[in-house]
């Protein structure tokens, strides 16, 4: 501190503190509101680099409402990475010019640099918005601006947010505070927070959002409803992002006024066909409707004996060519409860080739429901005549919430890659249609609930642009721009955040282990129950363990879901000898004394797979406490309390499961185990009525 | 803009638009989360007095946390207000020396300042504290240093907010977003969010917070949640600020494991006091219980024949003289519904002086429910015996919620200052005891959820500080530093938010009318509601509104709820011709064509009451739009939104009730005046539910 000395002389006898006015004034805490748009000052060489650059420039045929917002947006990165000030200004003839046409294309760009300037073109509007932050995430990594050279254009049409957002603010499944949509007030009111998500959707290449839950409620669908859609849609379609609903397809009965909503019923075609003028009259990009139909609850066409592609197709024709309608293929019903991993194939392949062309069908990564781990979806490749979306969780249902440290990318990456043995990998079946990832953004000053949550939201944005990307590169380039561009910290955080998935499926579901969830709260174990009234709801349907083994039999001498995939891809996965043992328990039901490939008996390397999943956190915590000299004091601070809680959690897991599974297979640890730290009793016993989510 | 020359000639042939990397580096946007802790850089003279200070002394021996504290505040605020750096720094020899004790009594507190220093002191831990933000807020409204003289101490010793809070986050009667307590991640998690709230309650000298529901969940009485409490308590203590729940009473017997809850069973003692003891081993200065019994459904003593009393002493001796029981007169049964406004009276009354000493009886300031207006509450001067604590609601939940406009000074300057004819003022009889404010406090980033709804938390604050104050020398210091200190702007702000109470009250329940709004939300009219479970839950109980007339008859002609005040109270509201017209329906039940004081009839009298209170917010909104250059973007721009929605909802409150008046009475409208804008079907089927809070 710098202390004036004839002060601190006349201080001396009597105070023992001084504080004086020092150390730059009060600067603001970083609290993680400004994500990976932070744009910390750059300093050194990569600041001098940086320098020359002194304006940004638009042609003049390029200025659109959405290429202003770019420069507005590249100059607000520059100053905060020049962290200049007006009399600052080195004014040397370099300049950043925009010269992007106005075309409604997919939003290709390319960044070319030169002595003289950096030019950011294309043939659309969006262009140079993408441009502008794929600029600005090279700068803000620290790269060298002549080195700066970038021809994209993304992977598929569709990158859309799914949120599951309640017209009463309340957030399914969501850990991160209430909903962004203030309905309430809107249309009035639309807060500043919207237009900072626009923001940080298009920094990602993120071009859609549908508003409200699955679990529709038919307000969306309403007259005024119609203001509120209409303002928000304003405010998001400068950033290329276009709005969706989801459409509760009982809507003509609940408040249409009409007594069916049959979709072969013509009064109900006219009832859609209004509703969607009504709406288009409002928004003209309106985008469409996504609807769960038929899928825990919700209504449907099956209902009235239809198929989903008579409701889908009905929907379809209201909106006409003006928009989408997406359909998802998350179904299961009482009906069939054998097997809830083959409903949706069986449900959809029958129906390849039947959907109109502004449908698509949306599937989830797996076949039952973002578990921490599950193989790919077989429908993906098995209906080459409709277009598939995929449909990630960003939100993490089922991975710890938002308090548990576990970077999706390497899950996604695992699905993206996968090839279906139908012609072409997983990333190339959704091609023609794109991704939709549920998602983790709420109120939370943070918006993810963590700070490295946000990493999951920003890792599909890139991942919808580019399937190609690496999760080692995503987690690199997010960290660097989000924390510290210092490589010590890089290599370790990257590290610890490439190693975080496999962790949580170690310590909750190893060895294709699933939905081992307790009731009431899906975060912490539960794999006693089994008195839910619907079979497919308890874990014990899924892990079928007993005395005798553990897993489900899902070849032919079982439920034969694996007939569901491509014999080239059933074949890796029939035998559990040879089967990757990631996916073992997911399709074999094996004695605890299987004898694994590493050696081991099964029993042995479950419990060994539960120990790394420990282990693996607290090598985490570990490595974050070391980074505290390169992250601000609340962002370090935060993370490290929530990896205390994962320390905790994931020993609870463990515990909890072996004390479970002890109970049935009455079998010993073995040597050097530690045992559970409570009863099985105590586990069962516990209760979280403060969980947030359901 | 400052553009460089050179480059705006090179560029003139092509660039329409140029973004000079100018005006100061991005200022961050002004959100509300500073509140009246903002500290607004001075200017001019302001400035030029204030940097002649250089640092901040604390004399060793008071060299507490507290003190610390208080220092590093003072630090912090004067950083602000000075807006300097270190090259700035001016050391000339005059300080602020913090010279306080380190007893435990009322904070009282000295500021007093001669050319060498300012000299903070007082005789407790929390004088310095209060001290600092004392003198802080004489600097932030730009006052000379020199001439800042204060020696105060509080007028009650408890100070209190309550909130309404459940464990899942939900926040009953909350306009403002979810809980600020995350129940679910403490203990290992404490957001800095509870940091800056305990500033800004020690800041305006809140020393008690209620943090759960008085609908209480008996979690709070679990071992799991005593170290979350435990955290909480911890983070508090250092600002002056104790922590309390609200205790649930049926708790011995849902989480105890007791077959009854009576008080005066011996294991229901036990239980308490067992409890009691855990929660004081944990947390020594732990605050005590709020009790909401035997009201609304809530378990209380009358389930076991045992009165308030034997309820509220069998837990006060659980926790003996460690703290306080605080017993809330807020009941009402469906046994006797011929008038709500008389059974807190009736049922309390009787129990005056049968009170254990660390027993606090807490009465809403009037007798139905923190309407807009009501007369003080009768049990104020009738308990001599009891210490009785008065609890204003600042969470608008009958005041338009976080939307409307209404600044509550002066509803609460009204009960604090009127006389029970017992011997003094509200104000009085509660120094004994307190205040506890239903809190208004949220996780939106503002707190509040508007922007001027942080005046009311300001406002209550320094009320139970100082009731002395004024409505308007609070709203001029809170405007002041919350937004300007601009004298012209002080004037306009100050006599908007003076004038709001009474244009709320107008626009929605004139004339002593109450308790008028819809089903389902606590925001829009619903005088026509008449078909509710419990009589005293509908409107129609409250307006007694008919073909005949209007008002409910509290003299002896009917329920003779007047006799529950002094004969001299009483006196002034018994004769409908010369009672104030606030209170006139609130007392009478009277013709439509009753002669008012003003020589017009009820009928039209009540109408211009209506379009009083409507031009007031219009009024409003013309005052906020003339002062866009005073305040910042964002929340200008927040303000005046909500501003409109008020406008269209004073209309609605307006048409409304008067088309069902007209409804009711047959009348037409006095010439020049507007209809109803809508039918009253229009009105009668209005339903909203995204409205927040209930």
């Amino acid at each position: 501190m710098m202390i004036g000395r004839g002060l601190v002389n006349r201080c001396a006898a009597l105070a023992v503190l001084f504080l004086a006015f020092v150390a730059g004034g009060p600067a603001r805490a970083e609290d993680g509101y400004a994500l990976w748009l932070r744009h910390a000052p750059l300093e050194g060489e990569a600041l001098e680099r940086l320098r020359r650059f002194s304006g940004v420039v638009i042609e003049e045929e390029a200025s659109t409402e959405t290429s202003r917002l770019a420069a507005a947006e590249l100059d607000r990165g520059l100053k905060l990475l020049l962290g200049v000030y007006a009399d600052e200004i080195v004014v040397d003839g370099s300049v950043i010019r925009l010269d992007c046409k106005a075309g409604d294309g997919d939003g290709r760009f390319t960044v070319a640099s030169d002595e003289d300037e950096i030019r950011i073109s294309g043939p659309d509007k969006t262009s140079c918005l993408y441009g502008v932050y794929g600029l600005l995430r090279e700068l803000s990594q620290g790269k060298d601006p002549l080195s700066v050279n970038l021809d994209e254009k993304p992977a598929m049409p569709l990158r859309m947010l799914n949120h599951w957002d309640n017209p009463d603010g309340h957030v399914e499944r969501g850990y991160s505070g209430r909903s962004i949509f203030d309905w309430w007030r809107l249309p009035e009111h639309l807060d500043q927070r919207l237009i900072d998500y626009a923001r940080a959707n298009a920094s990602i290449g993120i071009n859609g959002t549908v508003v409200n839950n699955v679990n529709a409620s038919p307000l969306f669908l309403t007259d005024r409803y119609i203001p509120k859609l209409k303002r928000v849609a304003d405010a998001l379609r400068p950033y290329g992002i276009k709005l969706y609903i989801s459409a509760r397809f009982s809507a003509p009965h609940e408040i249409g006024g009409l007594d069916t909503a049959d979709p072969l019923d013509p009064r109900v075609q006219a009832w859609w066909k209004e509703r969607a003028d009504a709406l288009y009259a409002a928004i003209p990009d309106f985008g469409g409707f996504l609807v769960k139909a038929n899928s825990e609850g919700q209504p449907g066409p099956q209902d009235y004996g239809r198929t989903h592609a008579d409701g889908a197709n009905m929907m379809a024709r209201a909106i006409g060519d003006r928009g989408t309608v997406i359909w998802r293929a998350f179904v299961y019903s009482e009906v069939d409860a054998t097997d809830r991993a083959k409903q949706a194939y069986a449900e959809f392949v029958p129906l390849d080739g039947k959907f109109d062309e502004n449908v698509i069908v949306q599937v989830k990564n797996g076949a039952i429901d973002f578990q921490p781990r599950e193989p790919f979806h077989p429908l993906f490749g098995a209906m080459p005549h409709t277009r598939l979306m995929l449909e990630p969780q960003i939100t993490k249902e089922y991975l710890g919430f938002s308090t548990h440290l576990v970077f999706l990318a390497p899950m996604w990456e695992e699905v993206l890659r996968a090839d279906t043995g139908r012609g072409g990998t997983v990333a190339q079946v959704i091609a023609p249609a794109g991704m939709a990832g549920v998602a983790n953004i709420g109120s939370d000053r943070n918006w993810s609930g963590s700070h490295f949550d946000q990493a999951n939201w920003y890792a599909f944005g890139r991942l919808a642009w580019d399937p190609g990307l690496t999760s080692e590169a995503i987690a690199r380039e997010w960290a660097a721009q989000t924390f510290s561009r210092e490589p010590a910290f890089l290599d370790a955080v990257v590290s610890m955040m490439l190693a975080s998935r496999q962790a949580a499926v170690d310590y909750m579901t190893p060895l294709g282990l699933t939905h081992q969830m307790d009731t009431g709260h899906h975060y912490g174990p539960g794999p006693w129950v089994a008195d839910l009234a619907r079979p497919e709801w308890n874990p014990m349907y899924y892990s079928r363990a007993d005395k005798g083994g553990i897993g489900f039999d899902r070849t032919a001498s079982g439920s034969n879901a694996l007939s569901q995939y491509a014999p080239s891809v059933a074949a890796q996965w029939n035998d559990p000898r040879k089967t990757d043992p990631e996916y073992l328990l997911w399709f074999h039901h094996l004695p605890w004394d299987f004898p694994m490939q590493s050696g081991k008996p099964l029993w042995n390397e479950l419990i060994a797979r539960y120990d790394h999943g420990v282990a693996e956190v607290d090598r985490m915590a570990g490595t974050w406490a070391s980074l505290e000299p390169y992250v601000d004091d609340q962002r370090f601070a935060d993370v490290a309390d929530f990896l205390r809680i994962q320390q905790q959690e994931a020993r609870w897991w463990r515990d909890a499961s072996i004390a479970y599974w002890q109970s049935l297979n009455g079998l010993g640890l073995p040597e050097g185990t530690c045992p559970p730290e409570h009863s099985l009793d105590y586990y069962r016993s516990l209760t979280f009525p403060e969980a947030p989510g359901n």
